[in-house]
């Protein structure tokens, strides 16, 4: 078999899905005329040179003059892909590329899909780190836990712009905000609630810790991987686990999920699998039960809505999406604005609270985050994502006006 | 300082080239619809999950359903931007960002520039090696002699997509064009060509080896460089330099540029300096001068034709000038519409050939090369590079139509 083949299966090209993917989805676009000689001389040589020479001298002139300060890597090495696990950086690239058009789409962000064909930890940082100047920003996307946290925390250290791996922190935002709105309805707080999370990957652990950052006690967490209860007993936990259950489940608790479930208040699922009634059953009623596996959620709207009174799922086809679309986009569209060195916790609870406001007036049991499409949200996260860079020292622009406008197709 | 600036400085801004350049001069479009729920559901989850399972089953179809087999990576490390040196990869931008809108604008190649911070071939063979699964080629830029050789031919050795140095071989291609027409003109054969070439670094090394490609006879090609005749006695050639030696000036000449000129034909200077009158006066008459370096040319075209009948530069301002533009678009159009594995040479003669094609009819001393905005070069180049990887075996795809619509500015 060839690398590359020339005729389309007859029967992908009549699918709507490969129909739309033919040829990606997504071009470079010039924004400066090149048409006439003097076009090509301001644009290329010889006038380009004196751009060059000027941020030679002065680096910082790199964002005013050149595409970096508005373009993203969305960076892969296709070890986590969507639900389908290791597949390889060459079948990684539709996603990357999806993810690409929505940021464009929805923050008004340039975002190059960039699929590596390393799993080296070592190597995989060495390659961002040499990338970066291309870019004003990191997005990390599909790449697998626990490697995904190394690889965050070391280019976030050695980089001065901002690393986000959106597989964490996207989830996590989108997961808090609608957590506040559901706690907001049902009249709790943060502060009493009993959190249980099933997964302790990606998701998983971010959630946790921004919950945390967001007022929840950890104490009052729980954190079950596919071996149970994650508790400061086991032997079997590599670090981020470990760090998990240093902060968490102060009692100590061990089993599995129903020893987990037994009193909670909420149940965020970002494991897969099925969590089942019987375990269910053990939850003090009134709460809330977030199934956000795609496509098949832990817990069905249709049996969540037995033991909880508010339910999210990640699926489109049911209400409350979570949906890391309305996080991204919003999120880079901010720290760019601000040319944010980092991506703080502060950051990212700022960005939950604002997708969270957007349907505040209308909070109901069916719309505790807004639509993924909703057009105010991005704006709303990118404004406050800025303000919250500014408050906790790591923007080098103040006050930057937010650009939103969506993209043409 | 920090790395960033806010404020514009004014007289910057007021000036042409810095007012172009603000916020770069590319983006990214998204090419499908992202509007609606459906539109999302196709483009991005659930729907893109099946055109990952496609392409990991068959690797092959990332060819038909990415953006990738239309995309080329511009790489650089700033070692050797434009006439300004080692300038680094931050203040290199501009020039590749230039770069990858005439790759759009005359070729319809969608290209994305790759500044990368590091200097180390390993480390740089390594990067490219890496980033390969996202791009249909890879066209090397600005990278400093030696070491651009040693990158080039492991990366090609590497990898299965066209990986082309356009310093060596796009000002190659367009010096072969241009000598071809003006041999052509003045009535003379290459087989009998004497030739000097002033320079043995990027250009001068590819340049000496696309001319022997074509005809001219190693016996008859001195080549110069700073210390210079390059012959094969001489203890201080790097490899790069000791290859011309062995397939150049046979009859062993020594000396500097004024010995090497004595009874040449044709000079190509590719040095930058300049070349005295005293040189010059020791050509045959009616021979050929290109002086190529910018902005100043090494013989300016006022003195030139005091000692030949036809002459080129670099320049925009002067007839006759040798610009990659004329060759790079069309190169990876038509590798990339071949899907092609490698650049041979055989493509690249291919490619000077149908260069020089385009003003065959109406040849003049003043016009050996098309115009860099002649909207017939890119779609000739880009059928006759096609072509000829079929013809060298490298070609995965066969006959493929060639696109050649110019952007949308």
């Amino acid at each position: 078999m060839s690398f590359f083949s020339f005729e389309l299966d007859p029967a992908l090209a009549a699918d709507p899905v490969f129909e739309l993917h033919q040829h990606g989805k997504m071009a470079i676009a010039p924004t400066v005329p090149l048409a006439s000689r003097d076009d090509l001389s301001l644009a290329y040589t010889p006038g380009v040179a004196r751009v060059c020479e000027a941020i030679a001298a002065d680096p910082a002139l790199a964002a005013d003059y050149t595409w970096t300060a508005n373009t993203v890597a969305v960076v892969t090495d296709g070890t986590a892909v969507l639900g389908l696990g290791d597949i390889g950086p060459r079948a990684a690239m539709p996603v990357m590329e999806g993810k690409a058009v929505l940021f464009k789409q929805f923050g008004g962000v340039d975002a190059v899909p960039i699929c590596l064909d390393t799993k080296d930890v070592d190597e995989l940082v060495a390659i961002v780190t040499a990338l970066a100047p291309s870019f004003g920003g990191i997005n990390l996307e599909d790449i697998s836990a626990p490697r995904c946290f190394e690889i965050e925390r070391r280019l976030d250290d050695a980089l001065d712009i901002p690393v986000f791996h959106d597989d964490q922190h996207g989830t996590a935002v989108v997961t808090l905000a609608a957590l506040r709105n559901a706690t907001t309805l049902l009249g709790r707080r943060f502060a009493d609630l009993r959190v249980v999370i099933s997964g302790a990957g990606a998701a998983g652990v971010a959630i946790t810790k921004v919950l945390i950052s967001a007022g929840v006690n950890g104490a009052n967490v729980i954190v079950c991987d596919s071996r149970g209860i994650v508790h400061a007993e086991r032997g079997d936990l590599n670090p981020a686990k470990a760090e998990l259950a240093a902060m968490t489940n102060f009692s100590g608790r061990t089993g599995g999920i129903t020893e987990a479930l037994v009193g909670a208040d909420v149940l965020i699922g970002v494991s897969g699998g099925t969590i089942g009634e019987d375990a269910l059953a053990g939850m003090s009623r009134g709460g809330i039960i977030f199934g956000l596996a795609n496509p098949t959620p832990e817990v069905l709207p249709a049996i969540a809505h037995r033991y909880a009174a508010v339910v999210a799922t990640g699926r489109s086809d049911f209400p409350n999406q979570i949906n890391n679309v309305l996080a991204f986009p919003g999120i880079f569209r901010g720290a760019l604005d601000a040319r944010a060195t980092t991506v703080t916790e502060g950051m990212k609870v700022a960005a939950a609270e604002a997708i969270a406001e957007v349907v505040a007036d209308d909070l109901r049991p069916e719309q505790i985050v807004p639509s993924p499409l909703d057009p105010r949200v991005a704006p709303a996260v990118a404004a406050a994502v800025a303000r919250a860079a500014e408050r906790d020292g790591v923007a080098r622009r103040i006050s930057a006006p937010v650009e939103t406008e969506p993209a043409a197709v």
